[in-house]
């Protein structure tokens, strides 16, 4: 899905070099699954996580609220195997495409965290 | 896309007021096109542009920057239909579907801003 939409390839190092953080260091991160092609979820990454992702194929986010980082599906071993990883235009956020494991993304269950739609108005389009 | 993960549709104002803000009020929205599975950029709305997205049936953003509203495609024309919302497990990430109209969703010309990858380590998974 990447791929499609991807016409520059840059290495690891100019990716990370592109990156702007907020001011808590850190950056979105938005988790595609290829197989569905289904948004999982977004979760924020730091300079440490972003480059752990890259090392390992695995992804690694920072925790805002623990404040500490962790690996996507250590406890549940619902892993997400990286595939690929693009940085938008202005360099503040990340889409990362993900093969994923098990039973999905979400600690509820569900294959995604986006599994709440508005039920109005878009009845009709869907 | 969205409609095959969401499992509960509740109404505009039930998922509006789900949606926890951050302290600057905004929350990241994720806009995604509904032909072709693309995401296409990642910007952040507040109360006020939600509200204006629902009601309208295009997309709105907040930008921080010039800190004003701004439409999406209002000088360009390349607007965005939105044909489904789904708001994530935590509340804090908003997920788009739209239909993208005229070149793309971003300034650049490309059709998604997320046209920069990584070259080496995901090359063979491609």
């Amino acid at each position: 899905m990447i791929a499609e939409n991807v016409n520059q390839r840059i290495s690891a190092s100019e990716l990370t070099s592109v990156v702007k953080y907020s001011s808590e260091g850190l950056v979105p991160a938005i988790i595609q699954d290829r197989a569905s092609g289904s948004v999982l979820m977004m979760a924020w990454m730091n300079k440490e996580t972003l480059a752990k992702t890259i090392e390992t194929g695995r992804t690694w986010f920072w925790s805002r609220s623990r404040k500490e980082l962790w690996a996507k599906g250590e406890t549940s071993g619902d892993i997400q195997i990286v595939l690929d990883i693009a940085v938008d235009c202005d360099g503040d956020t990340l889409l990362i495409e993900v093969d994923q494991k098990g039973k999905g993304a979400c600690h509820t269950g569900n294959f995604s965290c986006f599994y709440r739609g508005i039920a109005e108005m878009f009845e009709s389009s869907t």
